[in-house]
């Protein structure tokens, strides 16, 4: 395995992005139907994004809690939409014991039936809710700014590794507000963080809009989300943020006397994120060499690779690479720079480039014997791969201030090379033929009018494969006629295959 | 509910645990039997120890990794002592789909039953050694140190907020080694983490040793522990590190090539420790007013309460409360100071301090109008409540280092006073007569001769509701006379109620 080249994206896009999630070690398809393994180098990525995300809730308020991973059945039922929505994916615990039978092995003990199944949480709203109701009396209590992280179970019959899993990771925030125009707010600010995060963490440029009445959560009013394209101009809905009215608040009785001393349903939102954006980073920056990592999310920044063919140009090397370790990891800096040195000696010196160039890290280092004579090192940087991305002769003194720019200017580079790929694919497109034919030839982004009807949404997602999948905030909306049945469209819509 | 008393520990112990838990906003049962909810307050505990313990594992070579929350019911039998001990406490997921049935609600579909049973995991060993076995080919490929996050679930009939929940999070490290030493090191290097830990962080005295063959882990060759004397007297179990030997690599045929070119089943080491020492925490520090934190894993340090009886007086004295806020988060420090201002001037002083003092907040900082005049401040330490524990009249401008040093020592105070209360519960007794009437009477760690086997073990449980807690490393072996049988014994256990 190790050594062998990864498929291109020209061969199969699909074997691609698995080769590149098996080759970086990042995660695995487990003995459990549709769940995955997360392993080291993927989970790396995770606590990073955890961090980063996690900062940015609570310097907007939150705080964070836990709830119970089981759900009364009946919970579900009190929602009808959400019960509706989520019914069909669910793990159902029935007993809670199991027992030796003699000659069988381990049976369910048929004596140990729960009186009401539980389900495994596919999102807590309900359990949440149910909670909130004794948290909350008055609007003193209120906001209530809560998140959770968590593992969740959707039983997912075709699945793909990060971005369709049975379980999954992920951070579910819960509010509860006095008013509508506060948690209308709170919905708005929360898409407006992972918009943030997905652009200045993961150099992924997004589309942020509502989506449509078909493609909401079930159980919102409203769900705003974060679009991203990937390299197969396919859609990934990267992040939700769900206004929700007061449809948790009533089906919970959730009440709170007002600063009037009146009796009212409290209004909520709902927002959510998770280890699904691993599979959005891969697609999005990764290349036929492997997986492309944006420093600010990279695990390891810098690979020093010291060359040398005996133990005495060995010894010298390393010892160049500590320092150089030590003198990078001594910036003043807010975001510290992790460094690894390879001494892999046994390996040939490409064999460990492209070990490193496919675990995506950032910048590569070399030192040979030459190099160490003329107290220099060569840096390359994984988003230009070869000699294009080498700067050769960088004396050792200068490197960790070279490396630190670098590192800084890659994740620059990362977003606008991502952002110009999006960008030619974003048409502008009014007959449904021509969409019908683009959609397959050239795939991408579509801004079409559209009537505003869940039957002509239907009808383009059975023709076409193609959904709905914001109607975008920064797009003024100027009315014009549905491309599908000519009928008035109030603006133009996204439409794209998705993932 | 809040500004009335808390039972006291003479009064009734659980239910002055049960107040804490309560008014102090730690936690609470849910709607679903045996799950607790891990409140804002609670939650915000663990996400320190886990900041601390994550450290402390990577320092120590470790990466996390993520495995499914299910494990099919075959694995489990596939390790048979560990099949005897988990089998009767397991969730089972039968099905994987509900569906409405009109008139009825919502009901578990009949068709979507799992061709296999699976069970939460209570422990992952079964899953990830599944995993491992496609993991680990050769020497080169060890050691494999994983620790991983997660949520487990044991269905426990009678259980306690924190201390034994059906659903509680923990960590649990997995590690496989190519021989015996190492894994035993591991083994040892871990626990003496979990003690550093708790000695150093929670500052909560332990004892560490091997548990008894009666009180191992199910599939361990042996345990080792580290155990604490809550106030009541009884032992809690905070911490265990498991030697597995090859039982897991046996049972799930984990083999490798080891340098010498044969095929040998991996060693094994499995640990953890859990929400649980949250209980832990509480019952070792907290007092009759209420949570005591330490400051290392305290989420607020210092409280300032400005006290004013008019909006001119509350200007000036909030503003300078915000000016010493602004001071001590300057300092520079490894941990930074969190430190919050109550402006709640609708409530008394007196209750505003009850409730600060009730949710174990370290330091408090008390700034009137004639604190004000001389620019001082009151400082007081929650290890020592009412005017024992006040420094006043300090400098606002000498406020912050004062502070900074108090959290320091207050810090080795908590440690200091758990351990000299520990330490005076530590009893040598050699008549069982006498440790029959003393465990009832005054409760402690008894240190005792025991004969060493199952039988005697199991006696000493049902007469006294005593078990053996750990051997403990720091007291050398010398023989003796089980006090029980009067048969040898090759050292001295320790004997304790527990939780």
């Amino acid at each position: 395995m190790a050594g062998e080249k990864i498929t291109t994206r020209a061969e199969d896009y699909s074997q691609w992005y698995l080769d590149i999630v098996n080759r970086a070690g990042l995660s695995e398809n487990s003995a459990v139907r549709g769940c995955m393994v997360i392993k080291p180098n993927g989970y790396a990525i995770w606590e990073r994004m955890q961090r980063a995300l996690d900062r940015m809730f609570k310097e907007t308020g939150h705080v964070n809690a836990y709830f119970p991973l089981f759900i009364p059945k009946s919970y579900l039922a009190k929602e009808e939409e959400m019960a509706e929505g989520f019914a069909k994916e669910c793990a159902v615990v029935t007993h809670y014991r199991l027992k030796s039978v003699p000659g069988k092995g381990i049976e369910v003990d048929p004596e140990a039936r729960l009186e009401e199944e539980l389900i495994i949480r596919p999102t807590s709203e309900t359990i949440i809710w149910n909670t909130y109701k004794n948290w909350i009396q008055s609007y003193r209590d209120l906001p209530l700014l809560i998140n959770q992280w968590a593992n969740v179970v959707r039983w997912e019959m075709r699945t793909r590794l990060f971005l369709r899993t049975a379980e999954f990771l992920w951070q579910e925030g819960h509010t509860a507000h006095a008013t509508s125009e506060e948690a209308e707010e709170e919905t708005r600010r929360m898409v407006e963080v992972y918009k943030q995060f997905a652009e200045d963490y993961m150099a992924m440029p997004v589309l942020v809009g509502p989506k449509s009445e078909g493609q909401k959560f079930p159980g919102a009013v409203y769900t705003l989300c974060i679009e991203a394209m990937m390299q197969d101009k396919k859609a990934l809905q990267a992040g939700t943020s769900h206004f929700l009215g007061q449809n948790f608040a009533k089906a919970f009785d959730v009440k709170f006397q007002s600063a009037q001393g009146k009796q009212e349903f409290a209004w909520a939102t709902s927002w959510g994120v998770s280890t699904r954006l691993i599979g959005g980073l891969i697609m999005t920056h990764s290349d036929d060499q492997g997986l492309v990592l944006p420093p600010r999310l990279a695990p390891t920044h810098v690979s020093i690779v010291p060359i040398g063919k005996n133990d005495e140009e060995r010894k010298a090397v390393v010892e160049a690479a500590q320092k150089l370790k030590a003198a990078i990891q001594a910036l003043p800096r807010y975001e510290p720079i992790e460094v690894k040195i390879d001494t892999d000696f046994d390996k040939s010196p490409g064999f460990r480039f492209n070990e490193i160039e496919l675990k995506g890290v950032p910048v590569r280092v070399e030192i040979g014997p030459k190099d160490l004579a003329q107290n220099a090192c060569v840096i390359g940087r994984r988003d230009i791969p070869g000699k294009d991305g080498k700067l050769m002769g960088i004396p050792l003194a200068e490197a960790p201030a070279r490396i630190d720019a670098l590192l800084r200017e890659i994740q620059k580079s990362l977003f606008n090379r991502a952002k110009a790929y999006r960008d030619a694919s974003l048409h502008t497109c009014d007959s449904y033929a021509e969409f019908q034919e683009r959609i397959e030839k050239e795939g991408g982004f579509f801004f079409c009018h559209w009537d505003g009807t869940r039957e002509t949404e239907d009808k383009i997602a059975a023709e076409t494969k193609a959904t709905i999948r914001c109607i975008p905030f920064d797009r003024p909306a100027e009315p014009g006629i549905c491309m599908v049945t000519g009928k008035p469209s109030k603006g133009r819509v996204v439409l794209a295959r998705s993932y």
